[in-house]
Parts: structure tokens; sequence; C-alpha cells
């Protein structure tokens, strides 16, 4: 996973800075751009089929949200940094999907950078892609890698004015979205707990050398969620704190709801990445005491049998003369004697516990 | 216990801020709401029937007390949330039992959210539910899951008017109810610390695979227990740091003195889980130490046992021309030099220390 | 150790804060109170029967010292407050025992608690216990669980005038007094060095499962004494840059001198931890080696033995028709073919480097 | 690698502070001047002689930026030295092709040192270059241990007039030859990703001896990197921050690009760490795993055929009374028996689920 | 080594703060004293038999260094104490060579502890002895343990006027002693290193009990550095950073260079802990897969012979009617049969890839 987005990266090597170069899971889909204009009165919704049906947004008093599923298309998104007047680095931030959580303060807008995480295919495969939000002074633009789901709610909310979302000014839309991600987390993460409880039941049932490789698999996907993951919280705490002009004091109190979120979320990673690291010191003290299982079986037949062994050879000697061979209950009372043998030896391995 | 949590809090996932889901342990037992209304002088105590009862309670020049037992009751922390003018977000944090303790100063009032802890079962399983309090400027609002016993002492040093808390503010109250909780903790720790007593007792006597599911057992309460434990810390030094007006300058000391006491449930906590990385490391090399047990008696058995195996192969061959087995002692003198052999290796196992 | 004391603890919880308990060992001893009143030119020691007598001491220029032993008084540790004007959690902390090193300034007196370590009985346990001081504008008051010799050094100082302590005001008999207690635990440190040598001495010649055993308490004297002196540190670096008004100018380099004592006691301690983890390491991998041993052993019994047996086995078949049995040296043929295996493995073993 | 370096290190144990010594990998390469002269206009590039040629630079309003490949020539560096009047530590610095990256400010110019690291060779050896950058008012002198083609990606931005560099100003200049270096580790990150991915595949297959090692150079690489990299973020992060006049406001957000890129750098050397270190742990528990194998396949066999070997031996004594032997079908009897025996045990072996 | 130091340590103990009393090893050596005074013009050496032929230094405007050589002289300290007015605390700090490296600012003089190292013997243990710097307005004090090679180097150059270090003030030349010190660090380092190389070489040839010995005792060794001389890094960066007049603005770009060349010390001593522990991780699995071989040739032994060895058994058996024991061919059959046994067994274990 990670190693594949390492051999992109390097395609950027060389270029100017500011070229926008796409990076990230090869895309073929359509580009979408929605535009979403309200206030507490008004709301309107619409598919624009260019970006400059976007661009009257910044004149009027409402405010505006404009989503773009599809950062694969480096001239639309040139066209768009042209249009909102985005710093040639940002443009280059947005089509970057490997980029880690990051805020950029330009003064006239806010760049914010963050991971939406999605479960993929049967086995649950955890996909991070790429969410920039870029908040104005009255508009909301964000970019997304493929047409998700996670923001149709903000959309549906915003469509029946629930809540006081309506009433509130750009920068609480940019809370919104940004809530509606780091709540998705938690989905996320409910996936993993499921899937450590299963790892603890089979641990406890019938550990295999398969039992590893779950346990390393878990140990990398939480690697993996908790690069993406961590850096946000800095993100959204300095947002919380920001002095910026765009951010409203009544907002602020929001903010630092989705940070305490956010704290919730890497608790609950680091408590994972612990509940694994005991679910390994089982798993490994589980081989050894299995070892020590097969051992003490492997001793207890040697020991037993094998002194038994040697005294049917001392009767098997073919000596001419070896009296006990002559007696009429010498070969039962050999008998009786291995069994004698054989008895003391389970008393000896029973006193030391070992079955 | 983790997981199951994990589960809850996503149904939270999409809905608007400040809508209240409860979120924890399915409850159904009643709410009560007790009123206290005292100063130096009077006591008043009773049950209410509905919050609006205790909405006059912001008039009197009293230090009133509002303890709601049960937060599964959504209408009436609503209701709550708008006779005391609480943030939407704050309503919402006390219905959502799973929170990380936290303190927010919201200016007219102050929020506090932290765990009690409980030991519940037989196997003394830990249990953590959370008290939201609220300090407002005469007041006090305490939110529980359910109605427990640890306030009653605050309760009755109320009625009795004993030690200064008569004599003081809401913010005295606020610190009581702070300082009762964490005082609890350590009836926690005393059960742990039985527990760990336990442990290192059958370790040393005879420990089994069992003991390792206890030590894992352990280190996970302790892992939940630091979980719900750490962030009190911070909240109670910001509390005692605060430059709120709510909060007297003679009531400081006494905050400073809980957080001596949580930074000394801290420690026993890390204390603990030090003791039992140690116990871990015992329980490891024990299995090591038995196994070599085993190894050694299997070779002891198999070194002495095999050579005079083979010893007595040779003499049960059926050569025609072996002249040993005509010899008339032939027989005893390989009982004899089996015997040499046999003491030969017994010294040479009693010299390496075996046995 | 630790346990017993969580055991205490929980006595004072549910009482209302202020309240004076004991915690820590049973105490019959008699509390003995002695007060020493000196300046430049005078020395006055006496043994007070009650604190009232100590009370003047408030008044003279002179500088006073009055150390109690035996905190177990609750009542005396009462009038003594009254009398001094100490903050009932003072009160409180002092006859708390199990209190963490503290500091806590009062604008009108300072407050230190600490620890103060002695071996005892024949394996040298180490105990810790509890000394709080308190500094008035010229008087120190000094708490001791029991009477003690350390504190004998200053007295002894005091009577002879040596060094500059009776030129000085209380703040120096403060200082003298913590670098008595802190030079104190130089001397535990040399025990615990003592008791690593040993260890490590024992590991080279015949590491047992006892050893661990030692490694192990070894390591929890270390976690102990750990949690006894590293919050002092903290306390004496606050003492050394405090602004109080208490503490002179010129007392600072000193305080300054216990705190580079200190952080020397704390590297000694980190030392031996690190030591410790090494010489479990080498533990640990000493019991792989001699299961390498004890498995080398049996397999080349083993697989020097097993064949030929097989070979006698052969020769020790009824077949009617066999050859090699009716030839004339078929016997001494077998016997050097089985001389040539045998000797073939032990090459073969040689070369691998086994014995 | 490391030790190696530390022997030259040494060399210059002694000298005067300021004297220049070589140290690092003996060179005889001839040391190359090139000089490039430009503003928004005019472009001009040309190999220089000696660096007298290069003094005028100096004076001209327009940037120029002296690259020096080769700096184990001393008296070079010296003039240079001399000619932009360079502190003698500086000098110093220049020539210790070991030091760690750093970052001066001396108010007329800044310097920089980093290093720029090479794949050698067919196994892929990292190797480390020391890059040394100053900056002055319009002008950038940048020192190479050989000619290398880093840089040679913004010489053609610069023939070219590709992008803003033409446009911007020395600090610019600095910014793009910086990045260019930090642009070239994603390549040998891009590397060290596959050598990873193809040890977790061996690890899968057949995990050797070999792999162990494969493992323990994997770390030590990532080791030495981490260790030329680290420093490099707090040098780029304070030079995003300095207040230096020589940093142009506009470059800042450039350089808290390259920030970006380091910490990516970074983050992913750190996560590569925690892969091997994952891997290690796979790998020992797989060498348990196999021993478990081993062991089993041992006991199996031991257990089954002892005690058949046993009930042979029996038949074998020679007894004269032995009635079984002269029963028409013992023979058939025993066999059958044995064949029972090795049935129950090879049921009792399945049901422990070994095989 | 650090136990032996702590014994002695135990000796100030209970003393009178500022009483001199020498700690460290027994010294019989004779006390050396040496003055040198020089400007830019003039230089003057010589032995001083006593103290008070330095003590007019101190009115000259020429910078004088004075250096003992012996600390173990506790009068001599303390009549220089008295002469430069060094605070009875510094005294004491002079003669205790255990102290950890410090800096204390007296206003009128700055003190420096630091330590220097040799390696001493054929098997090069690490020694520290303790350099005490005293810089006043135009003096330098040193004392070292006994009389060293290290300052040689500064003498020299004094002598001969090389670099800059005549035309500059004491503060140079604190400098300059410091950075002769920390530059002999390096070849403490290359030694260690070269150990290193030689342990990883054994390590891969044949790695014996001896070989964690060493392991061992190199970890010691780096634990031992490590705590001589981390701190010293906190003292040269807080003199870089100082305020005092006693250090000039041109000196302070050469302590940062020292400072540099800390962390470098710093680095390298970490660098050589991580491959420590690295060796540490590869030596343990050496074993075990050790342990595997051993394991794999008794298994292929046992499991190849000892059914064979039954086969041999059954037809070693006396039962009158066993019908294979006629026909003609039966021994030559069961021959074959063995073989191709024994064929069948190899080729299983050939391709588990046992061997």
């Amino acid at each position: 996973m990670t190693t594949k987005y390492i051999k992109e990266l390097s395609k950027q090597v060389g270029l100017v800075p500011g070229t926008l170069v796409h990076i990230g899971r090869e895309r073929t889909e359509d580009v979408k751009i929605t535009l979403i204009d309200y206030d507490e009165a008004d709301f309107e919704e619409k598919e624009a089929q260019n970006i400059e049906e976007c661009s009257l947004v910044k004149k009027t008093p409402k405010v505006s949200w404009v989503n773009i599923s599809g950062v694969h298309d480096i001239e639309l998104i040139e066209k768009v940094g042209k249009e909102f007047d985005l710093h040639p680095l940002v443009q280059e931030d947005i089509v970057n999907t490997g980029l880690r959580p990051k805020l950029e303060d330009f003064e006239t807008y806010l760049f914010v950078s963050l991971k939406m995480l999605y479960n993929k295919g049967d086995n649950g495969e955890i996909i991070a892609e790429q969410v920039s939000l870029v908040l104005g002074k009255n508009f909301v633009l964000s970019f997304q890698e493929q047409e998700g789901d996670v923001f149709e709610i903000i959309r549906e909310r915003l469509r029946k004015a629930k809540g006081r979302i309506r009433k509130q000014g750009a920068d609480y839309l940019l809370y919104a979205l940004m809530d509606a991600i780091v709540d998705n987390y938690f989905i996320i993460l409910e996936g993993l707990g499921e899937k450590i409880e299963i790892l603890e039941d089979k641990l406890v049932k019938n550990p295999t050398p398969k039992t590893l490789q779950s346990i390393h698999n878990m140990k990398r996907d939480l690697l993996f969620l908790r690069k993406a993951i961590w850096p946000l919280r800095e993100v959204i705490s300095t947002l919380s704190k920001s002095e910026s002009r765009l951010i409203k004091g009544s907002t602020e109190v929001y903010l630092r709801d989705v940070y305490d979120h956010m704290i919730q979320v890497i608790d609950t990673v680091e408590t994972f990445r612990d509940m694994i690291s005991g679910i390994l010191d089982v798993y490994l003290s589980s081989i050894s005491n299995r070892m020590n299982e097969v051992m003490k079986v492997l001793t207890i037949f040697a020991a037993i049998f094998i002194p038994l062994t040697f005294i049917a050879g001392i009767y098997g000697m073919n000596f001419k003369y070896m009296p006990e061979l002559d007696w009429h209950y010498g070969y039962f009372g050999v008998l009786g004697f291995m069994g004698i043998v054989a008895i003391g030896l389970i008393f000896f391995f029973k006193r030391k516990k070992w079955f």
C-alpha cells in the first residue's frame, strides 16, 4: 500500500513546482461538478457543465458550495485554480492524492486537506481517498477523488434546512464537511473492532500460523490508519484556534467538538494497537506452550518405552548361559517387572504434573 | 469492551451536530431528579417530578444542586438544556456516555465530563459510567447514567453540615463531587492490586496457560482504566489554573489537592502496568525453563538407555560364530558392562548439573 | 508494597477533605517533640512536652526548628496545625504517609513533602518513610514517621556551629534537612549496586530460576525507588527557582546543588534499570543456550546409537536364509562396520562444531 | 558505513578550528566551477577556470549561481571563502563531508548543509553526499562532492525559463535546489519500498537465515537514512520561519511545501521501520513455528514406532516358556495388535490436531 | 564501574556542604601547576610552585591560563578557591570527580565541569576523567585529575601563535579547551566502531556464548559513555546562548560549532546503541536457528532409523509360525523393503526442504 504510493510520488520528481501531476490510483471516471447555493431562505442545487458557471458564486452574498468529484482532470483543476485565484502549490496539492493532512492559511482563503476512509471488497481492505477543502469568504470548494456518499448527509441537511446549517456561513459548512468525514472514521473503527474480536476468538480456540498473518495484517492496517489520521488532529486543533477572519467565533466550539471526536478516533486506534500487540504476545507464548506440549508427549513416550525395550532386548540376547531364560515363569516375571517400571514412570510424570 | 462502545458510537454518524442520541448501555430505569438547596443556615432536599420545578433555583442566592440519574431520557436532557441555557453540543456530550473526560468553559457556565468506575459481578469486571457536571453561577447540575451511591457521602455531609461545605459556594460543591469520584478510584485500584498479588502467587506456585490469559485480561483492564482516567488529569489541572470567574481562589487549593490524588491514581496505574509486564516476563521465561526441564528428562532417559539397548542388540544377533555367546559368564559380564556404562553416563550428567 | 499502601488509602475515601486520617504503617511508638532555637551566638535544644511550648518560637528573631517524630498522633498534628496556622489540607498531607513528594507555596509558609529511604532487615528491604517540612518566616517544622538518625548530622552541626549553618536563616536549615535526606539516598544506591554486582556474578557462574526471581525483585525495587524519588526532582527544581520571599538568593545556589545531587541519584537509578534489563537479556539467552546444549547431547547420542541398533536388529532377524550369518568373521565384520559408522557420525558432528 | 566515517573524522582532532581538512571519500576527480547569471530577460552559463572569474557576480543586480563540484580541493574552497567573505567555520563545514544537516544564519549570508542520496552498484547501496549551499544577497553558491545530475533539472528550467524561476530572486533558487534534493529522496524510498516487498514475499514463501541478514541490513540502511534526513526537517522548518532579510515572504510558502515533502519522507522512513520490525517479528515466530513442525514430526514417528518396537522386542525374547510363541496365529495376532496400536496413536494425534 | 563510583560518593554523606572531599580514583601523583600568560604580542609559560604565584594574573590585562593537574590535593584547591574567590560549592564540585557535566554562572565567573575520555589498557577499557574549567574576566583555570596530553595541542597553538587564539580573549581559550576535549571523543568512538565491526564479523562466522558477553559489555560501555556525554550537550547549548558578559558575541559561533560536534558525538553513540541492539537480535535468532538445525538432524535420524529398527524387530520375533522366515529370499526382500522405506522418508524430508 505504502510502497505503491511511493512509486507514484517519484513521478513528480524534477517537475517545476506548481506543475499539476495527478498522483494516486488511475481514474477514468467522468468528473462531476455540483453547485449548491443557499441562504436561510433559498436553496438551489445544480450540476455544472464547466467551472465557469460557478465563477459568479463569488459575487452573491449567499453561501456557495462547489463540489468537484475527480481530481485526475488536471485541466479542470487548473481552471478552478485560476477562477478562484488559488496558489499553484494548492493546485498541486489538490491533485497529489498522497498528501499528508494539512492546513494552509492564505489570508483570503484557507486550504484543508484530509483523508476519507472506505472499506472496499469482501475482506474489507481500507482505502484512503483524499478530500481537499477550500474555504473562501462566502464559498467552500471541495475536491474528492471520486463521487462518494459521505457528503450526501450534508446535502440532505441543506435541502431540508435541518439543524442550524442554513442559518450559518461558509465556515460552518466547512465544519460540517469535516465532521462528516471524521464521523465516518468510526464506521471503519467499528469494522476493525469486529475483526479484532474474531482474532481473539481464533486465538483462544485454535491459533495457526495463519492467525499470525492476520495479526501482522491488522498491525499494518493500523499503521496505515494512524498515518492517515494522526496529522489531522494537528490540523483541526490549529483550525479551532485559528485567528483567521474566515472562521467566526461561534463556529469555534463546533470545531473543538470535531477535535474531541478526532482525539477519540486516535485514542481508539492506539487502544487497538495495544490490543493487537497484546494478542501477538499471547500468540507467541501459545506457540511456546504448544511446543512444551509436544515435547512432553515425546518425552513421556520415549521415557516409558525405551527402558522397557531395553529390558526386552536383554532377554533377546543369545548367550548360552542365561539362567532366567530357563525359569518356568521367567517370561511372566519379566512382563510383570516391565509393568512395574511403566507404572513407576507414569507416577513420576504425574507427580511432575506433566499430565 | 472498547469494541462494543465503538459500535454504538457509529449510531451518531450522519446526524445534525447537537442532535441528542443516547450512546451507551441500553437503560430502562426510571429517571430521577433530586434537588438540593442550601446555604450556611438552611438545607432543603426534595425529589422533583419534572425539570421545571428546578428552574427557579437559578434566581435564589442559595447554592442549588440538581442531580439527574439516567441520561437515556433524551427529552428530559433537552428540557434541562433549554432551562439552563446549555449549548446543544453540551447536551449531546451529556447523553453520549462514551465521551473522553473533558472540560469546556462557556463563560457563564463550566462543563466537566468524567468517568465513575464500578466493580460489577463476581469476577469484578470494571465498569465506567459517565458523570457530567455543569457549574453555573450558584448552581451545579450533575448527570449520572444511573443512580449511584458515590454522591451519597456529599449529600450526607450537606445534611449534617459537616466540614466547610455548607459555608462555601457552588464551586466548592463541584470540587466535592469530583473529589468523591476520584477517591472512588482508589477502591478500584485496591481490587486490582489484590488481583495482581494473587497472580504473582499463582506464578510462583504453578503457572499454566490460564495464568497467561489472566495476565492478558489484567493488561486490558489497565489499558481500559488508563484510557478512562488519563485525560482527567489534564481536566483537573486546567480547572485548578482556570481564570474563570466561577472558581474562587480559595477553592483552587482544594482542586490542586484533587489533582495530587489524580496523579497518585495515574502513578499507581502505571506501576501496575510495569508490574504486569514484569509478571509476563517471568511467566514467559518460566515456560522456557519448563521446556528445559522436559528436554533434560528426555535426554537423560534416551542417552542412558539407547546405548544399553544397542549393546543388548549386539548379543541378540544370530551369527553362527560369536565367541562371547559361548562364554559361561558372558551374560553376567555384559550385564556388568551395561551397569558401568549406565553409571558413567549418570556421572556425566551429574557433572553437567542436569540433576 | 504498593498494593498494601493502596489498601490503606481507601480508608480516606468519603471523608470530609481536611479530615486527618493516619495512612501508613501502624505505629505505637511515643511521639517526641524536639525544639531547637539558635542564632549565630546562641544555641538552645530541648525536648518539649506539648506543642504549646513551641508556639512562642514564632515571635523570637532566632531561627527555630521543631521536629516531631510520629505523625500517627492525629490530635497533636491538629494542634500544631492550629498553632502554626497550617491549611487543613496540609495537615491531611502530613498524616497521609503515602503522599507523592510535593511542594506547596502558601505565601506565609512553604510545605515540602519527601521520602526518606532505609534498608531494613537482613535482605535489605527498602523502606520509604515520609518527611514533611514546613518553612515559615523564621522557623522550620519537620515531621517524621518515627525517630530517625538522618537529621542527627544537622543537629550536631548546629550544636558545634560547624559550617555556615548558624549564620544563616531558616531557609538554609530547610536546605540542610533536604540535603541530608538526598545524601542518604546514595547509601541505598550503594546497597543496590552491590546487589547488582552479586547478581552479575551469579549469572556468569550458574544461572538458575532463582536468579530470575532476584532479577524480578530488583526490578520491582527500582520501580518503587523511582516512584518515590522521581517527583522530588521537580520539587527541588521548583524550589530553587521559587520567587517566594521565604527563600533568600544566597540559598538558591545550595538548592541547585541539591538538585544536581538529585539528578545524579535519578541517573543512577536509570542506569541500574538499564543494567538490570541487560542482565535479564543475558539470563534469557543463557536459557536458550542451555537448551541448545541439551538438544545437542540428545541428538548426538540418538544419531549415533539408533543406526547402530538398527544394524544389530538386522542380524537379529530369524530368517532361514541369511548368508552373512554363516560367514566365519561375519560377527567381527559387522562390529567393524558399526565402528566405522560411529566414527563417521562423530566426524560429521565435529565438523558441525557441535562438540 | 558509520564506523568508516568516524575514522576519518578523527583526522581533524587537534587542528586549529577553521583549518580546512577534507573529510570523506578520497577524491581524485577534477574540480569544476559552473557560473550561471540570469534575470527575467537574460541567461548566461559558463564554466569558470578559477574562482576569481566569479567574484564580480556579487556586483551585478542579476541572480548568480556558482556551482562547485569537488570539495576536496582545499585551496579552492579557501579562495572562495575569501572571495565571498565566508566565516572560517563555514569553510571547514564545506569540506567536512560528514556533517549533520544544519542551517547557520550569518546575517549577510545563510549557510545550509544537507545530504544528497544516491543508489550505487548492483545491490543498491545507499550513498550520502554532502551539498553545501550559501545564499547571499543576489547569489547562491553550491558545493557538491562530485558532479551530480540532480541539479541539471534546475539548470534546464533556468535555460528554458520554465516556471517562475527566472522571475524570482536568489532565495527562490535556493528553494529550487533544496526541493530538487528532497524530491530525489523519493527515488531512494521507492527502491527501499521495492526491497521490502521482495522481503515480505520471501518471508511467506521460504524464510531462511539469509532472510534475517537481509532484514538486518535493511534496518541499518533505514537507520543510516534516518540519521541523514531527520535533522533536515528542523533546518527547513527554521528556514521557512526565518526572519532573515535574504528570504522574501513569497518564497516562504514554497519552503513550507518542501517542508511538507520532508515530513512525508520522514513519515515513510518511519513506516518502513515499523514494517521492517513487523517483518522481523513474523520471521522470528516463523522460526518457532518451524521448530514446532519439526518437533511434531519427531514426536509422531517416535511415539508410534517406539511402542511397536517394544512389542516386537517382547516376542524376540528367548524365554523357554512363552506360550504365545507356539500359537499358530500368534504372529498374525501380534501384527494385528501392532496395527491397532498404530491406528490408535494416529487417532490420538489427529484429535490433537497435530496433522 | 558505576557501582564503584557510587561507593565513593557516600563518603560525602553527612558532611557540611562545601567541605572538600576528593571523590574518585585514589591518586598519589604530584600536583602540577602550569601558568601561561599571553596576548597577541607576548607569550610566557612557567611551572608554578604554589598558587600564590598565579594570583597576580588577575590584575594584568593579558589572558592567563592556570592549569592544575591533580585535584586530590584538597588544600591546594582550597587555596585556589580563596585566591580566585570561588564559591565553596564550586570547590566541592572540583574535587568530586563523579560529577555530572554542568554549567554554573556566578556572574563574575563561569564554572564548567565536563568529562575527558581515555582508552586504557589492552582491552581498551574506557576511563572518564573530570575536567573543571573556570572562566574569569581575563583568565581561565583548568583542573584535571592527572596530567593529560589533550591540552598539549592548545599549548602548542599558543606557543606558535597558530590560528586566531592569541588574538582572542579568555572566552576563546575556554572554547578551545572544550573543543579539544570534545574532539577527543571521536577517538573513543573510532575505537568502539572498530569493536562493533569485529563483533559483527564474529556474529556471521561463529557466534558463541562469548559473543553474547561481548555484546553485553559493549552495551554497558555505551550506557556509561552516554551518561558521561549526554548532559554536556545541554551545557554547551546553554553556554552558546548565554547572556554572560564573559562570553563575547564573536565566540558564540565557535561554541555553536562545538555544539554541532557534540550532537554528532551523541548521534553516533545512539547509532552504535541501535547497531548493538540489532546485533543482539541477530545473535538471539541465530541461536534459534541453530536449535532448529539440531532438531532437524535429530528428527531425520530418528524418523528414518526407528521405523527400520521396528521392521528388523518384527523379524527378530521367535514365533513358531512365521511364514516369511522360511521364504528363500525373505531376507533380501525385507532388506529391499527397508531400503524403499528409507528412500521414501528421505524424499519426504527433502520435499519439506529440511536438507
